[in-house]
């Protein structure tokens, strides 16, 4: 038991990250338990502030709800909404029941945001300030009320009802004399979000001007809450980490650490969405069936039409989903990009063309076998890469995830047309088939 | 002409940002244009620091020499740095040539760093305090030297030699009665990063503690410079467009704004490697061309066999590369993974494998096809899950990017066996063929 206390007292010193990544890395049985020790020390709510919200819930669930709440309670607001919305229902309202009305009423606030929007990813624990101060009084009054404030690099001026006038760096009012009024110091035209703005073009604002935090404010301009910089990394990582598992048909609740029934369930549906596309490919081979069986070799050459369509088409996907989630696909017009992929489908497809076409050649010796794996192959990769533009900007149009569903159709598109490509031109180019 | 001026006071008024922006929006020749008035007015230095590094140095070559060197001068040493490595040798060395001997000294030091260490992402602007000031005195060095550091948040306190002994929060100085000791407020064991750390590890770091800033140190623990967290919000990006980019085949240095000449040098070297693999596949299925005579279908099947295992693992090669990426995959062993992934494949294999024989079965009416069908996808499935952890993890131990190349591999075994496994199985189990 003594050399419990030793290792709890040293656990202690570390920083909350440090714990709350040893926390993920416990069994639930021995986590729940240091969580136990960790609030008889009041020291739970920063580690599990600190950890994945799904992680940490999986916890809090195990604890008894009177500690829960008393948690819930010491924890940032925006990391306690997180946790809370990985609850079930029953369990979020019984801790919110428990909470000071206060506190009860910040969280409920804060839970009718989208969590992808700015209210979302926003702490409403900021502190306003009048610009009737001087630098001395603000400090004074920031020191406080720093409790209560999440992160202070920023103070905010307000009018008398709340609504923003502007930006005070603390660096400035640390930096200048004592005496100065805020209003020497205000900056007014100051950047601040609306708190519907959708959480990945607060992160671009952010990646933009290089800003520690931004105020959020609603209709009205009045000031609702702060977002730091670390919420929007969250933002920026999870986003990349959505397209790329898009391009690959994983969905976005998987990580290294999901259990394989649950892999199952999440993947299972798109392998059969992938099947259906596969099978509208192999019903065109299936057309084609006597044809095989005449010239086998037809079998053997598809595949690698089809397949080189298929990649071409895929880097042109990635380009452009890619360039859309980094916002920089407004400087660029679709139909400069649709030409300029185009003629790059024109290059690609004549150079893989002529090789394939003269491999096959001296392959099987027939010049017209020859010249027509070249024209399918060509076709299909100019199609591949005007495909590859069209798709994403069509998707987008309507609304959906670009590089969730581009890649799919992609696919098919390269897939039907390469296979069918090969023997069309085969039938119409060779004697006697 | 009176217009312009007009316009261009209206330009200074916006933040550097917004001015890289429309930079970046013109033309080269207005945009050379613009630099120049900005540079007349002191103002082009930020925009130009704020740019994408390659867009700014197309810029910086239209400029006269001693224009350019100055604009240099001017900017933030990381971002000068970053500048300067996009341009030709010969042109770096006439402008730090053209730089006072300080400056120059500052910047030469800093291009000795690798630019993807934390080196290559340091400002060396940081002011030094020592722990015997008051708070009052140490604001007071800030105030007069603050011009010289790149964003203070911290102030880092060292010893005489100029060894790091911990960091002062900017927010707590100012917060602090004037008269206190910075020993009072001094945090002792702060995390430092040693120059030569990869950025990818500094960004982790970053993530995981939420700093704003952190101090860069040599192997002797003395301060080089400081890292802020907006150089950090590039590399997360970055990475992630790599990762993004790698598993499509798609070389980093592209974007939307990439000319298709330059695109065609740089994605056909990738799909003429991909072309290889296609043909590894082709010629397994070449072996078996006096099979596909025989039964045309298998050519029809074949396509689905391989396509379902290429995109069953790509789902597991995508999550693994990306808890690679996150830094997640350190928490789960490789074996754990192995033998996760593999139930997957039987599981999937299975499934699919059922639906597909079925059809196979409903559409030829020959039960053994159907049979064969079901034990080649099954196979090829169970094969394509384990192969999709074997891969990354072997490329990961041969030091290469898992991201990168596990790709090409993956879909080379899924295509290879998914044909080789459809005739090797139908050849076994059906009659005559």
């Amino acid at each position: 038991m003594d050399e419990r206390k030793i290792v709890l007292r040293e656990l202690l010193t570390q920083d909350p990250a440090d714990i709350a990544e040893i926390l993920a890395d416990l069994s639930q049985d021995q986590a729940t338990d240091l969580v136990h020790l960790l609030f008889l020390r009041h020291a739970a709510a920063e580690p599990l502030g600190d950890m994945d919200p799904d992680e940490s819930a999986e916890l809090v669930v195990q604890l008894d709800r009177k500690e829960a709440s008393q948690i819930l309670s010491r924890m940032d607001p925006d990391d306690a909404v997180d946790l809370l919305l990985e609850l079930p229902e029953e369990i979020q309202q019984e801790l919110l029941s428990r909470l000071s009305r206060s506190d009860a009423r910040v969280l409920t606030d804060l839970l009718a945001y989208p969590p992808d929007s700015a209210g979302g990813l926003m702490s409403p624990e900021v502190v306003p300030l009048s610009l009737s101060m001087s630098v001395q009084d603000a400090i004074g009054h920031l020191r406080q009320r720093v409790q209560d404030a999440e992160t202070v690099y920023y103070a905010y001026a307000v009018d008398e009802v709340g609504h923003l006038i502007g930006v005070l760096s603390l660096r400035d009012m640390a930096l200048a004399a004592p005496g100065r009024n805020l209003h020497d110091l205000v900056i007014r035209d100051a950047v601040s979000v609306p708190v519907d703005m959708d959480a990945e073009e607060v992160a671009h604002i952010f990646d933009k001007y290089d800003y520690l935090a931004l105020p959020v404010v609603d209709d009205d301009n009045k000031l609702l809450g702060v977002i730091t910089f670390d919420d929007v990394i969250d933002v920026i990582r999870e986003e990349a980490t959505e397209d790329i598992y898009g391009l690959a048909g994983v969905p976005s609740e998987e990580g290294v650490d999901t259990t394989w029934i649950q892999s199952l369930r999440l993947r299972l549906p798109w392998l059969y969405v992938r099947l259906l596309t596969a099978l509208a490919a192999a019903t065109v081979v299936g057309l084609f069936e006597a044809t095989i069986a005449k010239v086998a070799a037809l079998a053997v050459l598809m595949g690698i039409i089809a397949g080189q369509g298929g990649s071409a088409g895929m880097q042109t996907v990635t380009i452009i989903t890619r360039g859309m989630a980094l916002g920089e696909l407004d400087r660029v017009r679709g139909w400069t990009l649709l030409w300029k992929e185009t003629m790059l489908g024109i290059a690609n497809g004549i150079l893989i063309g002529v090789t394939v076409g003269l491999m096959t050649y001296l392959w099987k010796g027939e010049l017209l076998l020859g010249l027509a794996v070249f024209l399918a192959m060509t076709v299909n990769m100019i199609i591949a890469g005007a495909s590859g533009v069209a798709i994403p900007l069509v998707v987008r149009k309507l609304g959906k995830d670009p590089a969730l569903v581009s890649g799919i159709f992609l696919t098919t598109v390269t897939d039907v047309l390469g296979f069918g490509l090969m023997f069309v031109i085969a039938i119409w180019l060779l004697p006697g088939i």
